[in-house]
């Protein structure tokens, strides 16, 4: 069903609020176009290339530092950062991140991700992974962007820090589960 | 409590059977003796050193190959296995498994050797991971060898593979939970 610019110009506009990472040719596929209309489309509503809108949400949202660890020890890109609220990053799959034999990204890397993000958001000087519970729901491909989400979700019982952490390509989840977290004191 | 060399001697030969991997210095700490003490210990017993122990298993019990991945795609040294049944890797924490801030290992090293073990005891051509359920119980820190040890359990309702993994250091268990694996075909 082929619809018409205006519709297809509004649904654009609610992905991108939806899900601001997705990139031209994921969009392209959403909306069986081609690329370049997707680009004209992008300059008739003023919405940036996607390299400006992450920088964008960088800037606007984020203006805490991580506390748990060095910002170069986080595995991928932090764009999002609230600390013991939400976090987000971003990890290109490439060739090492994936098995030789079939370019699907290895587990191992997607939980670095998920869980050093789930270390960074947390307020303290020290978080330690105590227990984590994943799904791995769809194959990462090489070439592909995995967007992770973490979000503070409360307490254990025993007083451990629940993060919730769902990955993403383009708007389909990759991995999605929670880790518990030590940390070393209460703010 | 002192405990006479016959005794800490039978107590030695015990140890060594239900963990093989166990080296001098943690030997040493258990019996509250010198390593000196334990390499004299083990001379008189011809109990070779952990090197040459390790060497011997992988080549008393290990005459099959790894189907799901090349053997380098492994995290750690593979030094036994048996597809479909159970498999054995050592992990030495480096300083580029730790965090710089505080000598602790970083968890996805952990998954990373657990869950490529996991991939590697499945006796198939494609194995991914679909499911992890894990718990940290001990930090492990830089110069700490870890064993991990695979079981292959059963199958899940959906016909997953579950493979249950524990990782020790010494006799302390570190890591302890499972995957459940997808695989591409039944044997």
């Amino acid at each position: 069903m082929k619809r018409s610019k205006a519709e297809r110009q509004r649904l654009l506009n609610d992905t991108m609020e939806e899900t601001p990472f997705i990139n031209d040719e994921q969009l392209a596929t959403m909306f069986s176009v081609s690329i370049q209309t997707i680009r004209l489309d992008r300059m008739e509503l003023s919405i940036p290339e996607l390299r400006e809108r992450i920088k964008s949400v960088a800037n606007n949202h984020w203006d805490e530092t991580v506390r748990a660890l060095p910002m170069e020890e986080v595995i991928g890109e932090v764009i999002d950062l609230e600390l013991d609220k939400r976090a987000i990053s971003i990890l290109n799959i490439r060739s090492e991140h994936v098995f030789s034999r079939n370019k699907i990204a290895r587990g191992h890397h997607l939980f670095a991700q998920a869980n050093s993000l789930a270390v960074a958001v947390i307020n303290d000087e020290l978080a330690l992974t105590a227990k984590s519970e994943l799904k791995f729901t769809r194959q990462v491909k090489e070439g592909e962007r995995v967007v992770a989400k973490a979000t503070v979700e409360g307490k254990t019982d025993k007083g451990l820090r629940i993060v919730q952490v769902n990955s993403f390509v383009g708007q389909e989840i990759v991995l999605t589960g929670n880790f518990h977290m030590y940390q070393s004191n209460e703010e």
